[in-house]
């Protein structure tokens, strides 16, 4: 075991404070990681503040790792010491279930280990990347792209991944029209993988503040929602429409942008049930859906794919002691678009 | 033009009673059908009640068709006096965008023509089966095969069609879990293509009471909605589940029973919005979707599939004058499984 500096919160809303945690001897295949970035989800906050109930406390937040190799277990093959690799929100699976065997961890039969805030097959907590060491079995760890910057790379792992999976597995490419709803942590990185994929991209965002940018980031087109005629305009459009908003939508309003058998796909998602129409789905054969981050060969792909297409983030990096600050600036939106904490600043 | 005796409302909730209308003159395309029986819809009710509004008055209800064509325009080539066919919901569309030319007018960018309750594309109100002749142009016109009756065709040509398109499109199949919801005038036929397309079939129906019936549809199981453990027996089991029910669900405990990428698919819709949670959909990748109708290529392939695999409908064929009384049964579900008028009584 090895004792590691973290950032923790002892209890729902406290701020956080330095102190130190231990992780697990390296077991055969486990992987021992120099954490140099991690960044702040949303979701971070919602764990935090045991906004969604089951908080185990003291956490440690953090599912946006990228870090150095710094020592493998007896058995490792995939990973050597030196490598620059990421975790990302679960670092363990059944391994036996057949979405497990099909390479889609995330939705295992037994239930994910998450990064943090979860408990371990084992019976341990969960710690996660806010943290300067982090011990994660191999088969959960992914190899960063050189051309990539640990800095910039943190955040894919999870806001990239929840965002490139469901455009490939809804098809975005050449010839099919995608609307991507909110421009934040999330909706900057769908822009560029859109783009990237070969799709028209549309942004849909409240204000017309952001386009510009989101021109910058490989939008086709930019509406702003407040514009009531926007959904005029673009009715009956849209193959896809990712939604990275987790407020409650006006889920009608949206389904009317579809073509037939389009699909309103959600990745983020907000306290109180959204409604529809039935019609709203039947007079065009139009589906709601949501999707859960990436497997692990996925995000793989998509960590590849990011470093051949010169996709990243637009973060501000932080110090540890302006964690509680960035929470606050992130539920005010104040942030373009992700926040990465240097942990060497621990 | 030819008068014919159907049967009418003159306002919203009024009475049917027997009148005479006029049908077309044939034009060069055109097929005149008597009508030998009609089927009863639960949206007639809606459309005689006004219940969705916008209700053109008087009106002849009725879009599940069965007759023989007694006379044809010029240069009609598909049928001849004395064949056997029917019309559904439809009875025109634009004919030239994407969903025409690909045989999936209900989804017309101009707007199909309703077989009723609608204005045709030269403004004249269409009139439905109620109704002793009808005339509509031969593409909207299918053949009903020799070994299927007609009265038991009829209401093939709105909940056959209506539950064999999304059974079809969703690739109910060997191999799948399918859940039919209800079991009234849509379910009943749903179990027995779902069975006949070789899945396996689970009737969730609020009581017990119609397990016997269900299975001798070819439902391999029957559960009761009413016993809370039910959603707890069959979580994460169905690849597809169709609700055939328009009132509210409780999605979310309906999404729950889908496996990973099931889908939950509505064809009735309530006047209500539905309510769900967006983490139903995220954590399994799951849809909910809806499905109007189907197409004419499919509505005849899905008449000779009944043909071949001895689908039918349990009709209680009536008369004209009992379809006041018939609709009230309707609402009280009243009736196994679908009312059929005999068009000779009226």
């Amino acid at each position: 075991m090895c004792q590691t500096r973290v950032l923790s919160v002892s209890s729902a809303k406290a701020p956080f404070e330095k102190t130190t945690i231990e992780r697990r001897a390296l077991r055969p295949h486990d992987v021992l990681i120099d954490i140099q970035f991690s960044g702040i989800c949303h979701s971070d906050i919602h764990s935090a503040f045991d906004e969604w109930g089951g908080g185990i406390f003291p956490m440690v937040p953090g599912h946006e790792i990228a870090g150095i190799v710094a020592a493998v277990g007896t058995e490792v093959t995939k990973f050597a010491v030196g490598d620059r690799v990421g975790v990302g929100c679960f670092v363990d699976s059944c391994g036996e279930c057949e979405y497990c065997l099909s390479g889609e961890e995330q939705y295992c039969t037994k239930g994910v280990v998450a990064t943090y805030n979860s408990l371990d097959y084992d019976g341990n907590p969960t710690y996660g990347g806010y943290s300067q060491q982090i011990v994660v079995t191999e088969g959960f760890v992914v190899r960063i792209p050189d051309s990539l910057e640990l800095n910039v790379a943190s955040p894919l792992l999870c806001a990239g991944i929840t965002t490139y999976s469901p455009l490939k597995h809804w098809n975005a490419g050449p010839g099919k029209k995608v609307a991507i709803v909110g421009m934040g942590g999330l909706g900057h990185l769908a822009i560029q993988y859109a783009h990237a994929l070969g799709a028209e991209v549309t942004v849909l965002s409240r204000s017309i503040g952001k386009k510009e940018e989101a021109l910058s980031f490989g939008a086709d087109h930019y509406f702003a929602t407040s514009d009531p005629a926007t959904f005029k305009t673009l009715a009956n459009q849209f193959d896809l429409i990712l939604n990275t908003v987790s407020a409650n939508l006006d889920v009608d309003a949206y389904l009317s942008l579809l073509r037939i058998d389009g699909t309103l796909v959600n990745v983020g998602a907000p306290a109180e049930p959204d409604k529809y129409q039935v019609f709203s789905l039947i007079m065009g054969r139009r589906s709601i859906a949501g999707s859960l981050v990436g497997g692990i060969r996925e995000t793989q792909e998509m960590l590849d794919f990011s470093a051949e297409h010169g996709i990243a983030p637009k973060i501000e990096v932080i110090r540890a002691d302006q964690v509680d600050e960035a929470y606050q600036r992130v539920l005010r939106s104040d942030v373009r678009y992700r926040f990465v904490i240097d942990v060497s600043t621990l």
